[in-house]
């Protein structure tokens, strides 16, 4: 019988995280003070960020970062996560392409989220931190930030954006049930969010709305700091436990990946898969392709423009260099909550800047329909934002039945999608809509951005 | 570390099924033919049901059946399911008994129901059928029959409980999404169904009035054959799988269960978990419980009756040795669908019988409370149906701690609650009920069956 899955044994969860900031040829640009423009220290990070995250934040210089023994030991619910073939999937495409994926929708939370809402969790409770508090998109992070903050005995409130938390009632269950707070975003309780309601009072969030809610909390609580799913380097850095894994994973079948794929809204997930193959890139002459998959509604990799920006829409954050469309960008209702977010991390930004990853982006219908086509191949429902992942795979695999060559293909499949029927509802009802930027619109929004780099 | 999960590769998936018919000290009673009250013979049961299932529903002798490899190549998109050992659940009780529990919502329909969902589509397959059809309760068979009609390529029509269709929306989209045709139950399109919504065109439907529709469909659509999720000795054939793999990962934690749960709908899940072991106590003189946990609102094995009764509530299915409330028992609409089932299936009725199995009731606000402990504690959100199984395995690890016996329980995690959360949202609301019998009310229902044994 042929082998489907490759499984490690918990022994074999990574005893240390990738550090990519310390093996870039190009360092990332600091990341500035908006009023005095100087870089920031970690220091600058702490009334915000845990200390250890702020400190990691910063880290150019260790390759390896220990993981602590509480944060393996709570891995070991899910990881190591399997790597699977997928067989069936290549049999309906007819493909010659040989194509894996890295199963993180086997996680409590059902996404890859965990990796770094437990590690988050964990360092804030080290040191001393009662309340956490962060904002989510599809709920994906939410989740995993609930369940994190109750596997460590902290309380956690979560900023949900509005469209989410309305097309998705169950995430919001799904928090609650690991005994969190949750709040719509833009919501009465800041200042950030209110200033938004009062210009429009149906607006219906954005993950950079929510995030300025969520520090708002953060920086005016007692003993509370805020937590990020995505886009920063220390949440990119604990999320390479999913690389790791599969770089053994992919010893055992033989092969090598010619193309690592996934999905992407600030690039955690990306760079979980991307970053441990990437360092044989950088390193020892290996010729991967590493593509980002970007929905085609908020397209900051492949329209964006590499400057600084604010990482949330209030403008409270540090100035970021990044691959953006401007912090005031409006995303369009997608169901793929979590890739709704207008700008790409530092590190994947200066990644992209040097050459060393692509990215595509793929209209909402193209996603669903790869999506559906691999829930009957298989048997996994995706999350909408992993379809993105999946669009991108079947069109580089078909592009092998072209050429005739059988490249192996990785992607990550970064979340399941059994709390998302609504979405594959609306896609089967013929109804789904695929929504365009116009050159005009993004350039307005990229001015944002632009007026804070003059 | 300590060692939470117990993998198996896929090379030890089971090659062979266990039966227990095959040792059981006194066989099951006929199943008879209601009008001659004749034993009915496997090829009595052809019209209905694929000719394999129909010759293994009624085998006495073979006490291993070899699982075809088409199957077993299915089965490893998910098998060998996980065992865990509950280390935080235990820590959330403070007993010293070790909870080990057998991760059977990893398969693609998110339950065990995959496990002879697969083998049917496979048997109906071989035998030239296009078309099959069953019913569905809570979803889970549902699903998993749409799943494994899509693999083996033949067409799927679900008869859904309506009750079911409306609370969980998301269970009809999963089917939809490996591509069945759906229908809430009663429905206008059967005999069965019409003759319901004439009487009351409210009615929330039942497990036994589907089974009614989905049979009547397929006895008068060419090609087509009915299948089961539960009840039948077939059904509970192909679960052993579960059992068998749990028999070699027990010897791997180096310990042997006093105790099996499982909850208890028709027997499919328990079954599964627990005739590997039993086989033990039959031959090997070993001395572990099996306790079925099953809901107060449809108490078949705590106040049930044992006799001869209609499998469906329009009587239209032979007539089966069971315990049982009576085929024209109406069950309470509690979340836990597919527990809401009239009979016990013959197997497990004669072992209940002689006394190898025992059982145990729980109301709906009870096992709610148990699912979210263990959805704290373990991380996994359980199908409400599973929450019987955790119920009834922390009542036993607070009797050990109670005692300070240090128990091995071994309970089966049948399925996932992340499509079951408009249920969680009612228990944490704090306005879910739970429904009692009365024994009044009770002796009328079972009169339904006393008619049938005079």
């Amino acid at each position: 019988m042929r082998q489907k899955k490759y499984l490690l044994p918990e022994s074999e969860i990574p005893t240390a995280w990738f550090n990519i900031q310390a093996i870039m040829p190009n360092k990332p640009l600091p990341i500035l003070n908006p009023a005095t423009r100087e870089a920031l220290k970690a220091q600058d990070l702490y009334p915000i960020f845990c200390e250890e995250c702020a400190n990691q934040e910063l880290d150019t210089v260790n390759e390896w970062i220990p993981i602590p023994e509480p944060v393996r030991e709570q891995y070991a619910a899910y990881r190591c996560t399997p790597l699977v073939r997928a067989y069936e999937l290549e049999e309906a495409l007819g493909t010659p392409a040989h194509i894996y994926f890295k199963n993180e929708s086997v996680s409590p939370a059902g996404s890859h989220k965990l990796n770094s809402a437990l590690a988050q969790a964990y360092y804030a409770k080290q040191q001393g931190i009662t309340n956490i508090t962060t904002e989510t998109g599809a709920g994906q992070w939410g989740g995993a930030l609930s369940y994190a903050a109750k596997k460590f005995g902290i309380d956690c409130a979560v900023y949900m954006v509005k469209t989410s938390y309305n097309q998705k009632p169950y995430r919001r269950s799904i928090m609650q049930t690991f005994g969190a707070a949750i709040t719509p975003s833009p919501s009465m309780s800041t200042r950030a969010g209110k200033d938004i309601l009062t210009v429009n009072p149906n607006d219906g969030g954005s993950l950079g709305t929510a995030i300025s809610e969520a520090i708002e909390l953060a920086v005016s609580t007692p003993n509370c700091k805020y937590t990020l799913g995505s886009v920063l380097n220390h949440v990119c850095l604990h999320q390479s436990v999913i690389g790791l894994e599969a770089e053994k994973q992919m010893e055992m079948t033989g092969e090598y990946p010619d193309i690592v794929i996934a999905c992407f809204g600030g690039g955690s997930n990306f760079s979980g898969i991307a970053y441990p193959f990437m360092r044989h890139n950088i390193q020892d002459g290996k010729k991967t392709r590493f593509i980002a998959a970007e929905p085609s509604s908020c397209p900051k990799l492949t329209r964006g423009k590499f400057e600084y920006d604010f990482g949330d829409e209030a403008g409270l954050t540090p100035l970021l260099p990044m691959y953006t469309i401007g912090h005031t960008f409006k995303p369009a209702s997608i169901h793929a909550g979590g890739l709704r977010y207008h700008g790409a991390g530092v590190i994947m930004s200066q990644l992209m800047k040097d050459g060393f990853m692509e990215a595509q982006d793929f209209a909402q219908t193209e996603t669903f329909k790869a999506g559906v086509l691999f829930a009957q191949t298989e048997g996994i429902i995706p999350a909408p934002e992993s379809c993105h992942a999946i669009a991108c795979t079947i069109k580089e695999a078909l592009k092998c039945k072209e050429t005739g060559e059988q490249k192996t293909i990785l992607f990550n499949l970064s979340g399941h999608g059994f709390v998302d029927m609504g979405a594959y509802d609306h896609y089967l009802s013929g109804e789904m809509q695929n929504y365009v930027v116009s050159d005009e619109e993004l350039a307005g929004y990229i001015a944002s951005a632009d007026a804070l780099n003059k």
